[in-house]
């Protein structure tokens, strides 16, 4: 059971990107604790959520009209799980970033000023923002220089956050989160890690390897970033921009050798060249979140892989 | 005569802003040292710059085509004056800048990297990317947290060139200048206070001012901002991004009251509202160009300030 059992709060959140990984599973603890949840999402709504209510649409063919704040009216809190793409192939495009995604993001901000929205909750990404640091793990003042037009779009957005309260009192949190993992998660074009070993394990098929193995990632069990996304709700100290990160690496070929050893199987390799998009190291330091949330990771690396198999095995 | 006097390239430069106020200093500046110029300008070329070539145009009408390869082609260094509106009247429509303005500099950066520009140039603003921030004066790690949607704007542009350098490995260096002022400086909207103030004194007109007159910056002359781009177009140390001011911060009351001083008039004010982009204080440390490029600020504020009136006074 979570820290945040007890969760305070009745009011009715909206989750955008309600049928994507982390939006599935934070509709699942939110709804656990009694709180009113509107999902929003591309699909129609999963199975899984069939006693939420649900919004089915997308930010980007949602034009500058009023259909935004009505979308959002009614709603105290919003989770802004929407992402734009994956971080390579967005420097296919580099511009296509800010020119669809942000100013999508942005007309959604100024519906939430207009309807009065108490709290904007974002979840960017820990391992696109910093870009390469020097030294790990990164705490949230070190320098952003993103290598992906995706990085670039997330902290652009953070910017507007900023903006936002400093003008109009929209009050925000931004999540830079590290490479979460566990149930619920697609494993498409390459993301997705865990996931993508876990099933192709299981299914006894090959794995795609990009580079050499020795990238390093910072992987959080799924529960713990609801975790984070609960506290930041009620969150009320001085930090705006929270890390939320085990504050532990790992490598590629590390996560292979100890999925392989969860799943009892040999790993059949296949290796892909590198991507420019990858940063070859990625660790957060999360003890802003630690220290004014109260926050802890609660899901070991071990126990979080073999839940996660185990998952994976059980739902196909 | 300039520290950069025996200024070392013969390379093609193109100046995009060219008819603007840094603009026409920098143009000048070049053809002055031999350096082939072409302007890019949305007038036709100024009287000043008749022995310039000139392109007229704007970037935001440019479609994405091969035009804008044939503009930037032919050139070793691209130096991007153009700005985006103001910061104030950005505020307004805040996701316009990210929708129009980013992308076309984006495309832009595309044209740079298949013509194969050697180096970037960026204008950026020491006195919005920032924000409102606890000490003074800002060095460039500071955390930016701008308070206009102009701000974001130049950052974003920031991110921009720092992804160009990481994937395409398209040089650049960013100026994030203070309040620049000296000759041509253009005094609209409430922008460029040092002109607008003698301008309106010299004529005997009254001088509106915004707030209570205790917004401090930091005001640095054209010659200083020229000399810093110069010095940017030939510097190899590691900086990328370099603040360009004088370290001296003056409150708006301070610049009226000098003002009066030197042109012998009696300023009669006229009070405005504060405006919500406004920093309270911005004052630059600009120590890592002095270290990096042997950049020193040589035109002291009364010496420059006395010359601007007169230049004034002389051009009307």
């Amino acid at each position: 059971m979570s820290a945040y059992a007890d969760f305070p709060t009745s009011d009715r959140c909206l989750v955008l990107g309600a049928g994507g990984f982390i939006g599935t599973n934070l509709c699942l603890a939110l709804r656990a604790r009694g709180v009113p949840v509107t999902g929003f999402g591309r699909s129609a709504r999963p199975a899984v959520l069939d006693d939420i209510d649900w919004v089915r649409g997308s930010l980007d063919a949602t034009p500058w009209d009023r259909r935004l704040e009505r979308l959002v009216g009614g709603h105290a809190h919003v989770f802004d799980l929407i992402g734009a793409g994956l971080p390579n192939s967005s420097n296919d495009n580099p511009a296509q970033i800010v020119a669809d995604a942000v100013p999508a993001k942005v007309r959604l901000l100024e519906a939430c000023r207009v309807a009065g929205v108490r709290r904007y909750l974002f979840a960017s990404s820990g391992g696109t923002v910093y870009g390469v640091t020097g030294t790990q793990p990164v705490a949230e003042d070190t320098p952003t220089e993103p290598i992906s037009a995706y990085g670039i779009g997330k902290l652009v957005v953070e910017k507007y956050l900023s903006l936002y309260r400093h003008l109009y009192g929209l009050e925000s949190r931004t999540l830079r989160i590290a490479n979460a993992y566990g149930p619920f998660q697609e494993s498409r074009n390459g993301q997705g890690l865990v996931a993508a070993l876990l099933r192709r394990l299981l299914a006894d098929q090959p794995v795609e390897i990009w580079g050499d193995g020795r990238i390093v990632r910072d992987y959080i069990h799924i529960d713990d970033v609801v975790d984070a996304m609960l506290a930041c709700l009620v969150h009320e100290g001085p930090g705006r921009v929270f890390n939320v990160g085990s504050g532990t690496g790992r490598s590629v070929a590390e996560v292979i050798a100890d999925a392989a050893r969860v799943t009892g199987r040999s790993p059949r390799l296949i290796r892909r060249e590198p991507r420019g998009a990858d940063v070859p190291v990625n660790i957060l330091d999360s003890s802003r979140l630690m220290r004014e949330a109260q926050w802890a990771p609660r899901t070991s690396w071990e126990a979080g892989l073999a839940s996660t198999a185990e998952w994976i095995a059980r739902s196909g």
